[in-house]
């Protein structure tokens, strides 16, 4: 838990007012920059102390063997890891004799500050050395968002009250030592020196290694250059080893003189190109980066942020905490994206190695609904990135005896990479969610040329999996047995309502995709039988319904398992304290799962099913996954239960700023982050669109007195801005002069030419909010007055 | 597949009249002897080639990690291996300068007898050197079963044509290399010099090697001694080294002098015993050994058999096949039992390392009801091992946050060592399989002493277990959800009849035995409500049936489950061409798993729902698993498919002796040997003893004339000897002159004066005889004349 003190609350800002040791690895994870190719933790200049060093590139993964006690056929016998690259982040300073290290000495002052609309993290430190000498470094340090392959530190020493002889050491490292790992299943395997050297080469100012993993035989390069400033005698020398480039800065300054160093860094990896050409390639982002410079660096940063804010930014009036946690939820969201380019977006993004870096249904279930609706660029080369593992997905899928495509539960490169299939592989849903992101990534770009594209094929072969998973039963009900829902608590279970309705979305909008690009659907030998087939079984999936307790079933014969025996004392999260076969059968819930299908698949629920289904489901979700939070603030807002929404809301927006899991060390959680967009914007906004059509229906808590946010569908932009008593639709850009959309259930036209408004629709809930498990209620319950704002 | 030229079909014997190496693994098996406690395989003397050298000592095992590439909460941490301990079988030739060795020089003639009757191995070699001397070697070796630390090998060694200098190596040898393991996750975890050496000693005759293993701690002892016979001058001498103890005997013969040596083996092992105690034991065994001379031995081996054989021989007339392979059956499973003496039976018993050297429920399930019918002392052991880690039970139950205990699913030593939970913590079963081994024992011992001495607390724990396993639902309804069954190919199900009847079985008999012994069960807290919630919940125990079918579901929905896509071209097992994924909610079964259950309780199922059932589940199950042949031989007899049923009957008969699964190099089949004698008995003979009466209903098919077989029941020794026509009950021994069983249905009370003749209850199938999977016909009848007999 991270509290308030250390972090005061600001509307643009993380600012860190001071250095705790015991919070330095979480810190790291929240101050790290990214623009999807490269990542940075937020490490200390000096390098140390440490909680997690880390530099990453996308995709940069080094393959370990997945060892089994017991194997079985079709596990994956390779695992993917993400790999700590070289180290490009490091300048060491020696004061006089002394090295800068905040354990010695005394730090007089230390600030960090992430601007969420530079772009850029800056770091204030005042510290006077064991023997007395004080100096003042001010560091900013920036990943580009404009140049893939660039990044930059600022590096200002000055010497606050009498002469120093001051020493920076510039370096690239390779192969940092790790600290050890933890035994919970959610950290990352570790790596021992992955990187095996490859060549080394220096100038006076600049240095540049490549290096090459061991086994999946990737090859990278890091290379660094300097601009020097100080008044006076300056000394520059770079060296450089197999694994360490240093360039070395040695200057003297008198009390207010100031060394300024700009050291600017490129990276590029390949499995493919040559080592003269890769290292080529580092060469070329460095004079880029060198010819715009630190100040072009820094324009170019803040106008693409500045154009990503105007099409994307949440205002919540009220509400400080939120207003911070979703603006910084939608940073990270965009860093981890913004340059991926048809490369995964993990669920930590490029933040830490937590789950080795993989990439979940995390990415198109929720982190693509807001790419989609703020930055639909970054979506669709997400999508495209899905569709390039198709092949290996058809593999998969081949190696199962299915037909189609199966894609992985959890991956780098694409090939599956999970250890644990009965919550990997089969959770099929993750098919549909792919499937799904398309649909959605087609009606809210409003062109089909992505899925004529690359999102036909996916969508026939993953219909192609459906087919060959389901089966009619003898009356002619079309079931899926042995699914895993989103829902882990639960395993290998009969007719999973989330499944059954996403594989029904797959199938139809596989057909409908066909019948869109005939030719393209022909040329992947899709038949009108087919197509025929797939709307067959669609129509006749089983969605399981307790009668008697009028509710839905999660799965066939949930609601009729055991209820778990919740105490005061039980221990969460449960997955930590309890075995899996004591989990899977009873009443007990890791996270949302037929709560998440009212929200995707909500037209496939009347209002009184959703308010008895989140009642019956509230009671049992012990929230022990991060993705859970804001699709419980969904629902809890769309059946009234705004005040619950609204804690939820602040457990998906909090969860990295307060380390409410508890394992922010390990990086960010990528889809809780943008859960905290989610929950506002589906939540309080009341964003549906799986009907095709653009639905809001806002409706405030008491706690928030306006919000404003910003969507794009087809060409416009809308800015949604409601109060408790009004909403504004304010229709921008745009193909033509309206847009029908639908308002609390009505079809509303709004205009570019003027705003439309129209009164909030009053919801009232048909129940009494729920009680959650004991020690489960939301964080802010349980916290009280300390956290709430 | 072992064809039968080289093993000629003879009632008492296993004759193999030549060597084919490509067979040799498995002969090791088939020529395994053992006593229970140590276990010899049948290498050859002189060592090589071999398949898999192995010597063990019952219990004797390694710890080894159990890697997890995605832990969770639970899993055991160690697993334990049987390890290939000091080898005394080694007995290596020089003739001249020549080292004997089947692949070299010309080997004339080579046969191996494994006598039934005398509990010998016999091997006679007639071999010409390269150089072109032959001799003929003459060796029999036995495990001793009245002596339970001893082994003894007479080797004769003789010259055939010229003057050979002869010199022969007895040795012991620790740490063996072994051979590289397969990736079948059937096979064991290799170890690699588990054997770390703490003291040697020797004599001028004899030799004694001490070794500890590394972490699980255990130290053995080995030694051996000598008697050495030969005309004419003969130098004996010994040496010890650290892994090595070896006599090395060297004479001269003359064409018809033999060398003859009788080596005397002893070995024992301790977790507690110091060194000096471990050397002193075996050495002490050694004496004993020498005392008893070879000819003690083999006498007293005899006599042990002999009466073995008074008391459970299987006579089957007509059919030399089965005559042969029920008695081998019988003859090793006496071998893997007869001096265990509490420790545990393991699944391959002590002929290999096959399943790590595990005890699973094939021991109470498979071996013990055949133990408890012809040497009950045996089964009483074996119990009383299972109560022995009743403490490891309840820890492993409290970890998993259950009452009462939990036994483990594959052990040595009692804890838990399976790394797959989905088919082993969840096969909650094995519980129940224990109790009903208890409750057998009872009532074929006519006494309830072993109960009182440690049954009654595992009786009451593992009913404590399943109350807290289980639920009541809301209509009073008690079920088992997320367990798996006998059928490896469905898992995580809920209310799987077997499970679930086996369950009740034992909530009732643990109240039974808390109302026999209320002094012992209050001592262990039971109270009478708590006995009365065991009768309410078996009472209410929920059966799945399939009314529209007519048919048992074997677990809830399972008839509604997809069917499986049998082809022509299916790939058997299909647990190593096919993922869990797809054979989890199909309708394909590895093994008879409701069909297990209308045998072991036969009562709870009307004579039309076992014929449809069977008909029903035979079209489906793929007899994967070597327990399933003899079940479903059992069953298919009852409701009349004869010849079927003698079909199967061959296939559990003769897994090893025609290495039917493909793995009897691993090691032998326990239960499924002992399912010869099941199919046989239970099958033909309509033993059942599920409703605590001694039941019998004889029905032969075409392929046997006359089936004589000898029972004990509460101290009477029961000879059931049928035919066609007729059943004759002849009574022995007994407390009592009368014993009223049931024949066919009725009551039958026979007498120990005079033999009761009665006819056969002609059984008329319901329904034709069903079909298999396709490639799953019972093996007879794919193979057509050559291996009928």
């Amino acid at each position: 838990m991270i509290d308030h003190d250390a972090f005061p609350i600001e509307p643009w800002r993380i600012r860190e007012t001071r250095l705790d040791l015991d919070l330095l690895a979480q810190s790291e994870s929240i101050f790290a920059l990214s623009n999807g190719h490269i990542g940075l933790r937020g490490n200390l200049d000096e390098g140390e102390p440490h909680g997690l060093p880390g530099t990453y590139l996308n995709s940069f993964y080094e393959t370990r063997a997945l060892p089994y006690a017991e194997t079985g056929f079709g596990y994956p016998e390779a695992g993917q890891t993400i790999v700590d690259i070289t180290n490009g982040k490091l300048l060491r300073l020696l004061v006089d004799d002394e090295p800068f290290d905040i354990r010695y000495g005394e730090l007089i002052d230390h600030e960090r500050v992430l601007d969420l609309r530079a772009g850029i993290l800056t770091r204030v430190a005042q510290w006077r050395s064991p023997a007395g000498k004080q100096v003042k470094i001010t560091s900013t340090r920036l990943v580009s968002l404009t140049q893939r392959s660039v990044a930059a530190i600022e590096y200002v020493v000055e010497a606050v009250d009498e002469f120093s002889l001051v020493t920076v050491q510039s370096e690239l490292v390779a192969n940092e030592d790790q600290p050890e790992m933890s035994s919970d299943p959610r950290v990352a395997a570790g790596l021992d020196h992955p990187l095996e050297a490859v060549s080394h080469e220096h100038t006076e100012h600049s240095g540049l290694l490549v290096h090459q993993t061991r086994n999946s035989g990737l090859m990278m390069a890091a290379a660094m250059d300097h601009e020097v400033e100080v008044p006076g005698r300056v000394e520059v020398t770079t060296e450089a080893r197999a694994d360490v480039a240093r360039t070395t800065v040695i200057c003297g300054l008198r009390p207010g003189q100031k060394l300024r160093i700009v050291k600017y860094l490129a990276y590029g990896w390949s499995s493919l190109r040559s080592r003269p050409a890769l290292r080529d390639q580092v060469a070329g982002a460095l004079a880029g980066a060198r010819y715009s410079g630190w100040q072009g660096l820094l324009d170019a940063q803040r106008a693409y942020l500045d154009e990503f804010w105007d099409a994307a930014d949440v205002e919540v009036w009220g509400d400080p905490d939120r207003q911070q946690a979703v603006r910084f939820g939608l940073f990270h969201v965009l860093q981890a994206s913004a340059r991926a380019e048809r490369r995964a977006i993990g669920g930590k993004g490029l933040t830490g190695t937590g789950y080795d870096g993989h990439a979940f249904w995390d990415t198109e279930g929720f982190v693509l609904p807001v790419l989609t609706y703020t930055k639909p660029h970054a979506a669709a080369d997400a999508l495209r990135w899905r569709a390039a593992t198709l092949d290996l997905a058809k593999d998969r899928a081949e190696q199962l005896g299915l037909a189609g495509a199966s894609f992985p539960w959890r991956t780098i490169r694409g090939e599956e990479c999970s250890a644990y299939w009965p919550a990997a592989t089969a959770a099929w849903h993750i098919n549909a969610d792919i499937a799904m992101a398309y649909e959605r990534y087609r009606l809210v770009a409003g062109d089909d040329s992505l899925e004529r594209e690359c999102g036909l094929s996916v969508l026939v072969e993953t219909a192609r999996l459906w087919i060959s998973l389901g089966h009619h039963d003898r009356h002619g009900v079309w079931h899926l047995d042995g699914v895993t829902g989103p829902d882990e608590y639960t395993a290998l279970a009969s007719d999973n309502v989330f499944t059954n309705l996403m594989a029904a979305l797959n199938l139809r909008v596989a057909a409908d995709a066909c019948r869109r690009h005939p030719d393209g659907a022909a040329a992947i030998g899709v038949t009108t039988e087919e197509t025929a087939a797939w709307r067959d079984a669609a129509a006749a999936v089983h969605i399981p319904f307790d009668r008697e307790l009028g509710v839905h079933s999660q799965s066939e014969g949930f609601t009729s398992l055991a209820e778990w025996d919740f105490t005061e004392n039980t221990n969460y999260p449960l997955l930590l304290h309890e075995h899996y076969v004591r989990l899977y059968p009873a009443q007990v819930l890791k996270q949302a799962d037929l709560v998440l299908a009212m929200h995707w698949q909500s037209h496939a629920f009347t209002a009184e099913q959703k308010a008895h289904n989140v009642d019956y489901y509230e009671r049992r979700t012990t929230r022990d996954s991060s993705l859970s939070a804001c699709t419980q603030a969904v629902l809890c807002a769309e059946v009234g239960h705004l005040e619950l929404a609204h804690d939820y809301a602040y457990e998906a927006a909090l969860i990295d700023l307060r380390d409410l899991h508890h394992n922010t060390r390990d990086g960010l959680h990528m889809a809780s982050l943008a859960g905290a967009w989610i929950a506002l914007v589906a939540g309080f906004g009341g964003l549906r669109d799986d009907e095709g059509v653009l639905t809001l229906d806002p409706h405030l808590p008491d706690g928030i007195d306006r919000l404003r946010f910003r969507l794009r569908w087809s060409e416009f932009r809308l800015t949604v801005d409601a109060t408790h008593a009004e909403v504004i639709y304010s229709l921008r850009d745009g193909p033509h002069s309206h847009l029908t959309i639908r308002h609390a259930g009505a079809e509303l036209t709004v205009s570019t030419q003027e705003p439309t408004t129209v009164a909030v629709h009053v919801r009232k809930p048909l129940l009494p909010a729920p009680s959650q498990p004991p020690g489960r209620e939301p964080i802010r319950r349980r916290l009280g007055s300390d956290v709430t704002s």
